[in-house]
C-alpha cells in the first residue's frame, strides 16, 4: 500500500495555483472564445469585452477607473514600465530617482539602467523591521527628483512600508514626483486605493494572486505621462503594443476579483495562521523570526533565522517532506546572493545564510502549517549536530 | 428546432485556436505543477524542466541549439528586442537600418522609436507581388549599417521574401550587419534553419501556430550581442528578466512541435484549401487575388479585392454567416488605416479598400473554404447593387 505523502506548499511569495475560476476562464478563451480583439468581427468583439471586464474587474478592486489599467506580461514589466517608462516621459522633471534598500531586484535592475542613462539613484535606508523612515525621504526629495519608487510589501520579510504617508511627504515637497509602489507582493492582501493613497503608479503581478504567469498589470493614475517600453500595433492605446493575452487577462480579471471577495475573511485566515506558524516555530531553540508579525506586517510572509542550519540545507530537508519553501526571494532567478533586504535590516551574515521564508496562501491550512512545524522540529536539531561538528 | 450555424473562421493569420495539445499541458503546469523556476525545490525543478523541454522542441524545429531561444511575451516584444536590442547592444557598427516598406506595426513603431534615437532608416519599396529586390538591397547596405530586418511571410498578401538570398547579399556587403528576420506568419508553415539561412535573430509569435496568446520567442544566433529591453531577477541568463511563463511556455514548445509532425502534410493541405478557393473565388466577377498564388507564397494567406464592395462592408456581411475574415491586418489594433502593404504593391485607393483577407490554419476544411465562396457569391452582387446606386 502506498500512502499519498502529505505536502505543504508555503512558497506562496514565490508563485501560487492558478485558481480553478481563472483556469477555467482560460480554457474557455484559448480553445472557445479565441478572437483577436484587434479583429473587427463578433469574434474580435467577444475577445474585447473579456478585457473590458478584466479592466472592470480590476478597476472595482483599486477604486479607480478602468482606463487607468495597461496589461502586461507580469510585475517585472510593470516595473520596467513604470521606471524606465515613468522617468524618460517626464525627462524635463528632472534626473533623480528616490529608491529603497530592499526592493525587488525587477525595481533595482530597471533603476541601474536608468543609472546607465545618466540619471542618479538615491537608496533610501530601512530600519531592523525593513522601514523606511520618512524623515530620510523628506530629506531626499529635490526639485529635480523625476520619481520614487517604493515598494508596498516587502517579499521577504514581509514588512509594510508606509506608502500612504510617504505619497504625502513626497507631494507636499516635490508636487511633481511621480510615486511608483510595486505592490507585487500587497496586492490580494491589502486593501489598496492609489487615489486616495497619492500612487500615481503601482505594479502587479498575476502569478502572486492565482492567477496565471505571463500575466500583470500597471496602474497608471489618469494624466500620468509614461513611455511606451514596447512598440507596435497600437493596442491599449498605444501603451503597450501586441495582440493582448485574452486568456491571460481574463484569468487575471477573475483572480483579483475573487481574491477581494470575503476580503477581510480570507486576510484574516492568512494572519491566523501565519501566528500559529509564528508562535510553534519560535520554540524551537535558536529559531527567531524577522521584521514585525502583527497586523502591521503583510499576512502571508515569515522571515525564519534557524541559528547554525544553512537555508539551503533547510530548504532541501524540507522538501523531503513535500514541504516547499524559500530560500531568501525565489523570483531573482537562482543564483543565490545575499539578500539585499536581509542585509539591509542589519542581520548579520551567520544569520543571512541561516534564513528561509514561508508564504502563505488564502487555501494555506492550518494542517499544513503544524506538519511543517513538526517537520522543523525533527530537523533541525538533527540538522546541527552536523552543523556543529 | 434551432439549427447550429455553419461557421468558418477564416481569421488565422489574426489569431489561431489554442490546440488541445498546448491546452492540457497548459491546465496541468496552471493547476498542478505550478512552481516558480527559480525556487530552488522540487517544484521549481519540475517548472524549470518544462521551460528546458519547451526548448528542446523549439530548437528541434529551427535545428539549433536551446540557448539560442529566448522566450518573450509574444511576437511584438520578440520585434522589439530583437531591433531595440539589437541596435542598442551593437551602437559601435553603426546607427543606419534597412527594412522593407511592408513590414508588420510591430517592426515599424521599434524603428520609429529608433529613428527618434538618431538612427536612419532605409525603406526598400516591394514589386506588384510584395517581393524585395535583392538589388536594392545590395545597393543599400552601408559600412554602419548596424541591422537589416526583413519579414519571412508577409501578413497581407502572404508574399514569401527571399530571406536566404537577402542573407547573402548583406553578409557579403558587410559581414558584421545583423539580419533580423520577422517570422511570425512563417514559423509552422515553412521550414525555418536560421543558421543554414544566415539569419542572425528570428522573431516568433505562440498565437498564430495554436499556442496560447501572451507567448513568443527570438531566436538569437549564438555570439550575437543583445540589449534586453526588460531588467529584472536576471531570468534566462538576463536576457529577459520576470518569472517565466511556464505554463505558456511549455504551451508553445508543444504547439510548436505539433505544428512540425507530418509537416507537409499540413502544408499541403493548407495550399490544396488555398488553391481551391481562390480557384472558386476568382469566377466571380470583380473578384481578383493579390500577389503571388502558388507554393511560393504562404500557404495560409489570401487577399482578395473585391471591386465595388468596401472591405468593412463584406466583412460584417460575411460575419453574419459566422464566416470570419479579416480587413487588412487585424493585429494592428482596430484603427481602420490604409494598408501599407496593399499601398506598398502598388494597388489603387479604390481596391486599397475593397481588400478583405482570408487565412486558414491546418484545421480548415474544404466544407468552410466552400461554404465562403458559396455566401460570397450571394453577397457580392448584392452588395454592389447597394453599392453602385
Amino acid at each position: 500500500m502506498v500512502l499519498k505523502q502529505m505536502e505543504a506548499y508555503l512558497d506562496n511569495s514565490a508563485t501560487t495555483r492558478c485558481s480553478e475560476r481563472a483556469k477555467n476562464k482560460m480554457v474557455q478563451i484559448l480553445t472557445e472564445d479565441y478572437g483577436n480583439p484587434s479583429s473587427l468581427h463578433n469574434m474580435g468583439k467577444t475577445a474585447e469585452d473579456y478585457i473590458k471586464e478584466a479592466k472592470e474587474q480590476i478597476a472595482k478592486t483599486l477604486r479607480c477607473d478602468e482606463k487607468e489599467i495597461v496589461f502586461t506580461s507580469g510585475g517585472t514589466e510593470s516595473n520596467n514600465m513604470a521606471l524606465i517608462g515613468g522617468a524618460l516621459a517626464n525627462k524635463r522633471q528632472g534626473k533623480h530617482i528616490i529608491t529603497t534598500a530592499i526592493e525587488h531586484a525587477s525595481v533595482q535592475a530597471p533603476l541601474a539602467y536608468l543609472k546607465e542613462l545618466g540619471y542618479e539613484i538615491t537608496e533610501l535606508s530601512v530600519d531592523h523591521d525593513g522601514i523606511i523612515s520618512l524623515e530620510e525621504l523628506r530629506d531626499a526629495v529635490r526639485e529635480d527628483t523625476v520619481l520614487v519608487s517604493i515598494m508596498m510589501v516587502n517579499n521577504e520579510i514581509g514588512a509594510v512600508e508606509p506608502v500612504e504617508e510617504a505619497a504625502k511627504v513626497i507631494k507636499a515637497k516635490n508636487p511633481d514626483t511621480l510615486f511608483h509602489v510595486d505592490a507585487i507582493q500587497a496586492y490580494g492582501k491589502f486593501r489598496i486605493c492609489p487615489k486616495k493613497m497619492g500612487i500615481d503608479l503601482l505594479s502587479v503581478s498575476g502569478h502572486k494572486i492565482h492567477a496565471p504567469k505571463g500575466t500583470g498589470f500597471l496602474y497608471i493614475r489618469d494624466k500620468v505621462k509614461v513611455k511606451p517600453i514596447i512598440y507596435g500595433g497600437g493596442q491599449q492605446k498605444g501603451m503597450r503594443s501586441g495582440t493582448e493575452n485574452v486568456p491571460g487577462v481574463a484569468a487575471l480579471g477573475e483572480a483579483a476579483a475573487e481574491i477581494y471577495e470575503n476580503f477581510d475573511a480570507k486576510t484574516g485566515h492568512m494572519y491566523e495562521i501565519r501566528q500559529r506558524f509564528i508562535d510553534e516555530v519560535t520554540q524551537i531553540p535558536g529559531v527567531t523570526v524577522n521584521g514585525k508579525t502583527g497586523r502591521d506586517s503583510a499576512p502571508q510572509i515569515v522571515s525564519v533565522t534557524i541559528e547554525d542550519v544553512r537555508s539551503e540545507v533547510m530548504l532541501h530537508s524540507l522538501e523531503e517532506y513535500g514541504i516547499y519553501v524559500s530560500a531568501g526571494s525565489a523570483c531573482s532567478s537562482n543564483k543565490p546572493a545575499p539578500s539585499r533586504t536581509l542585509q539591509g535590516i542589519g542581520l548579520p551574515k551567520q544569520k543571512l545564510e541561516s534564513t528561509i521564508r514561508i508564504s502563505f496562501c488564502v487555501n494555506t491550512t492550518e494542517e499544513e502549517v503544524d506538519y511543517a512545524v513538526e517537520k522543523m522540529k525533527e530537523i533541525i536539531p538533527f540538522r546541527r549536530k552536523f552543523t556543529r561538528k
